[in-house]
């Protein structure tokens, strides 16, 4: 186990700020705050004992915080940030963990104080439900984490935040430049919550249900989806988005292609092609 | 338990002859045989005793059984009953349990005997990988089962192949017409396989394992794929394959018009219909 000898405050007791609660509680932080809206939230927290303290107020434990990590919507988190700048503890780290990184860097950038380090993160790991009823720190393990350090940010925090969250499950840490990591998650991530969303919506029938195996089930199981912060995050990252769906569209092309052709040698080179692509990515 | 008495043969010990092996077993059929082509997979069969006895010449079991299960490729399946018309026993029922139906149905009613009475059946159940090493009778466990009856085959057929399949684990058995088999299908299964093979081959990075979580490896599980069967299932079913991309590429346009207009409302309603179509599905 790491040594933690931080006083560390989450923001926000959702889905993910609960499963670091609970992950990160295990490691002992000298102590384990917390910041949201949500008396009930607070509440159930603190009854679980996955943190030592939940406010309402954010002044109060920012102000003794060495590590702050907001788990909140990505405008929310700027705008939590520029509220709270005079909050903060002299040389903390904040980190976030929102699903986009270059226009929220950006925001963030153009008013943090100079004594204070912002290393962007985002935990690659979620679920169809939203809220702290939902959080385990399961969804940790052996997870990929991504970093997103620009200049400035201080070697030993990188490392600080790299070693955080190795230790509370996450298995592959990469970092990458901001700019590159809205360009990859575009299509890991926000182009197959398009597609299955697409995909149920273009159903038409009232009784699919039976007609389904784990195909249709696991293509469209994150269609279940909290509508409000993927509206955000997708808008927010418009351009590369837009890019992934159209080079998705020509690859799809290729296979009606194939099929219009009656090429089976065709289809079968596509799909021996993805087959030995899915097989690598494992 | 349900009265198996009868003599049971499958044909093909793959992933799913093999399934279907494990599972009747346990019903104790009179007599449960197999025919393979494959010595090696006769003998493994024998050995876990999953079966009773297996055969390479299949006119020695099909004389005596009275319900046969073809688990072949569709079109092995129709070779396979027009190279043993003369050997199937009188009376016998045939049912197969290939992805598609009506050319299939079609083609095995153009030169079937009047005394067999051959009924279409599908299992929703699958998994990535082919053959009887990774054969189970949990994939059957709670799965969808259809069958395409056609007029003259007898209801009490139809009854029988009913209560098998229930009492080796399908939940939910509809019967439909081998048209709209076809057509639902396309929907169902063809078109999220295509989807997933597209996605994965529009992938042009080498390190993408290290930026996916849940959404990703979903989308792309059935991307590692029998090219063989479903180049044959989707060629077999070209029409309603090709109609169902087609509708599924003008809702993803809807998903890339909300995106670009930076129609935020649309976004989000696009976004809700399809979390709630995904919450009625299960």
């Amino acid at each position: 186990m790491i040594e933690l000898d931080f006083n560390i405050t989450i923001v926000g007791l959702g889905l993910i700020g609960g499963s670091f609660a609970m992950a990160l509680k295990e490691l002992k932080p000298k102590n384990l705050w917390a910041v949201d809206i949500d008396k009930e939230a607070i509440k159930k927290a603190e009854n679980m004992r996955i943190i030592d303290k939940g406010y309402i107020n954010p002044k109060i434990p920012l102000e003794k915080s060495d590590i702050v990590i907001t788990c909140i919507y990505p405008n929310l988190t700027v705008k939590f940030i520029k509220e709270n700048m005079d909050n903060f503890k002299a040389g903390c780290i904040i980190t976030d963990t929102a699903g986009i990184k270059e226009k929220l860097i950006k925001d963030i950038y153009t008013c943090i104080r100079e004594d204070i380090d912002f290393i962007g993160g985002h935990p690659m790991a979620g679920r169809e439900s939203k809220g702290l009823a939902y959080a385990t720190k399961n969804i940790f393990k052996d997870a990929n984490y991504l970093i997103t350090p620009v200049d400035g940010n201080k070697e030993e925090n990188i490392e600080t935040i790299e070693k955080l969250v190795r230790a509370i499950g996450f298995k592959n840490i990469v970092k990458l430049d901001p700019k590159q990591h809205d360009k990859v998650i575009a299509f890991t991530s926000h182009l197959p919550h398009i597609m299955a969303s697409a995909l149920i919506n273009s159903d038409n029938r009232r009784d699919t249900k039976f007609f389904v195996a784990g195909s249709y089930k696991d293509a469209t199981r994150v269609a279940k989806i909290n509508s409000e912060l993927w509206t955000e995050l997708i808008m927010d990252n418009r351009d590369n988005t837009l890019e992934q769906i159209e080079i998705f569209e020509k690859s799809i092309e290729t296979f009606k292609k194939a099929i219009m052709n009656n090429d089976k040698e065709c289809l079968k080179f596509l799909f021996n092609k993805g087959s030995k692509k899915r097989e690598e990515l494992i």
